[in-house]
């Protein structure tokens, strides 16, 4: 079907970077920055196109993972931030928040109106809030949130620069609360995700970074470290991955998995990452009903004098796939050197007009909703659009519906200029309908800037409901 | 298909609401609210889920009604707020942010770290950024903006409850810039799209209420006023609604339309909002290069001496059709009191064993993954898992996969207290998987709090694969 056309990986070879991200995304019309909100990009439609793309392919496969997205707050106040630690290890790098009521400005300002907020860095703080919400058993666990909350993070002005160095970004962030005895499944898991997204999209190779336990100063017994670096070590062999190990140099609160990925100059990118935690939920006093074999295991790994014997601390697993979104597009921008695969492209196909015949626009006009998605070649013809648009009763377009941004261009231009400004503009065809095309109920394609001509030849043939014929393909 | 079965709306006799939101939200467990964040409920999955959809379902109808969603920050710099009116004029409402670095517990703090920024109580003004950074010409309007942003407004914390008074929520905010000439079309359609989306969730009925120029304080010409005011009672007249007029009630920088909903206790709730606004366009120095047209018709409405001849100003229609997502679940889960149409529904369907034989779970870990989306009947059966399932290699899920939360109760408890369990959890379906059903490949379908039958056993003889039959469905 249409739909499974979509996710055909590109090839093997990318193009190789011309540019950078900041130069192709002037091409597709991406992004703008504003002295306004330095570093916070405001994505123009097209970049949001694609960014919203990155993030529903993601959502499609969150099921198959076990992901639950979950939506929680921008702001907290200080004591969360206090209690997760932030505040004071994160400070400079944090933004306060106030009512501005609080600064004397408001009349008869309330109590805990004037109380400061943290605006948030991270998600994991209220991710252990929902947790903690109802008593869990081992049974419960693992339990998978997901977040693509925007996060802030106060950034040097001088250092910001387009998608990739900024102040305010969005992770496809989660959380994993498991059991300890769950890293090796939950850890390979992540490594298969992190393998189907990057194949998708063609990026690698890329190799894994095992940091451990260091040597100075770590929370939790050497019981745990070891009993997690073996699992974490497990996980990476049965990858069937490159991977190396940086002994020592793992945060005192765990283990963690670095995703280095190298891109068509060579340069290396830390993307993905998967981060072990021991810490938050000791902070948070996060516990599970243990299990009858953990009741006769040994005690040494729980806080003692804390928690009930009966109770056990899930370990807390930071993954994020892509990592910051607008630097994974940053990435793809480079990678694909402005040919995006057709399910991403901003601009997969403008179709222009030979001329400004009323009947020849008439076509153009059905063409174009046919491509979009928004309406299908069964439910109506060009001759019949009069009688079907009753303009009075939209109807209701199923969740499901794939819509693509299909641009025309009937201008009373020249073909030729026409051709010429489709080009510069990158779409990935050009749609060219003359007199014959009408007559035929047809399209003439030019393809271009495609790297997977038959995954879209493929979308064209099933939109038209017909093959495509040899003269429709230029 | 399952995809076209999804959207059908529910019965127009929607059941007398029992409750307050608060208290249905904790049957199906959707949301918490934290004193570290007052007013910013935390969305435990099935919040999210039902969030999630009712954000899918409209956007899923943007390109029809020709919306580009665009990406903004979360925070500006005081000077833009400042250029929107918003700093001064909803002062008590805004939160100020500031890097941590500027209080002075950074060290060598660079110059404009110290600056104070806004967190956004609304969308318009970076809209206005997007507008302005490319000149545009008369032929390219209507733009319209959609953006699904948090926006924070500093409620007094004695105000917050629930979903419904709260100080970070979400719009489903859009800005049309169009030229005046404009307004009654984009009227027209923004009055359909509502109507239909009010229609799909059975919600209504509902007026419509216009309120014009205030006597004293306006901004613009008369002859502006009168023009945009017969446009939208010509957008009223043909929208073949009831509406009322509110002589003098508009803001001072233009008319606008309220739709005031009743819910089924008669209560009323001003939900979707389309107003109209003068005011931006100025501020922010706003222009289109004229038509033709516009060029031989007196120039009484272009701000003299600020604005090119050849130059006119956008009108911008501010609009929202759900309102406050968090406000229009609140409503809907009131409207539903607990019996969601099925594709809207955070619990549409749970499995329940019979028995724990291992040939029974492997069917009902079957059923599950079928009707969750997760695989489709073609590829495998029950039988053939153990070779298809090669966990090694995930395959990505196309975008359009409609993913459903089936969820199952395979524990050892009898039959009675399952069923109990999952009536209390109001399942819109709860599937009972006993010996018979293992060896006819079937399910057994309870019905129960499902206001559509006929919708919900559409999409599960589809799952299925063939027609429900009368001993499926208890
Ligand atoms: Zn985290
Ligand atoms: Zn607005």
């Amino acid at each position: 079907s249409v739909q499974n056309a979509q996710l055909n990986s590109t090839s093997s070879d990318p193009p190789t970077p011309t540019a950078d991200h900041r130069t192709l995304s002037q091409t597709h019309e991406l992004f703008i920055t504003s002295p306004y909100s330095p570093g916070s990009p405001l994505l123009l439609p097209n970049g949001a196109y694609v960014f919203q793309k990155l993030q529903a392919f993601l959502r499609a496969q969150y099921p198959q993972f076990g992901f639950q997205e979950v939506i929680t707050p921008t702001i907290y106040k200080k004591s969360l931030w206090e209690k997760s630690g932030h505040w004071d290890n994160y400070a400079e790098d944090m933004f306060s928040v106030q009512g501005r009521g609080a600064t004397g400005q408001t009349e008869n300002a309330e109590v805990g109106q004037n109380e400061e907020f943290g605006l948030k860095p991270m998600n994991c703080p209220g991710h252990c809030l929902l947790f903690r919400d109802e008593i869990k058993s081992y049974r419960d666990l693992p339990i998978r949130y997901a977040d693509f909350s925007a996060l802030h993070r106060n950034e040097v002005s001088g250092a910001l620069t387009g998608l990739t160095r900024v102040r305010r970004f969005h992770q496809d962030d989660a959380h994993i609360f498991c059991r300890p005895d769950q890293i090796l499944s939950e850890i390979e898991n992540t490594l298969r995700f992190v393998g189907m997204v990057y194949d998708t999209f063609g990026l690698g190779p890329y190799k894994l970074l095992l940091s451990t336990r260091p040597t100075d100063q770590f929370i939790g017994t050497i019981e745990e470290w070891d009993r997690a670096e073996q699992q974490l070590t497990s996980a990476l062999n049965n990858s069937g991955r490159e991977w190396a190990i940086n002994e020592g140099d793992g945060a005192f609160y765990g283990p963690k998995i670095d995703i280095i990925l190298k891109d068509a100059n060579g340069k290396e990118h830390q993307t993905a990452t998967i981060q072990l935690d021991f810490q938050l939920p000791q902070r948070f006093d996060l516990y599970y009903q243990a299990s009858p074999e953990e009741l006769e295991a040994p005690t040494k790994t729980r806080d003692e004098g804390v928690l009930d014997p009966s109770n056990r601390r899930p370990v807390i697993v930071h993954r994020a796939i892509y990592g910051s979104l607008e630097r994974f597009m940053a990435l793809l921008i480079e990678h694909y050197a402005g040919k995006y695969p057709f399910w991403l492209s901003p601009r997969p196909a403008i179709i222009l007009s030979l001329n400004q015949d009323p009947e020849l626009l008439k076509h153009v006009a059905y063409l174009q909703s046919v491509l979009s998605g928004l309406q299908n070649t069964e439910a109506s013809s060009p001759s019949s659009t009069a009688q079907q648009s009753e303009p009075s009763k939209p109807r209701p377009q199923p969740l499901s519906t794939i819509h693509l941004p299909i641009d025309v261009d009937t201008s009373a231009r020249s073909l030729g200029k026409k051709i010429a400004d489709a080009q510069k503009k990158k779409y990935n065809h050009i749609i060219v309908i003359g007199p014959s095309e009408v007559q035929s109920g047809g399209v003439r394609v030019e393809l271009a800037n495609q790297p997977n001509e038959e995954a879209t030849q493929r979308v064209l043939s099933e939109v038209l409901g017909r093959e495509l014929q040899s003269n429709d393909i230029k």
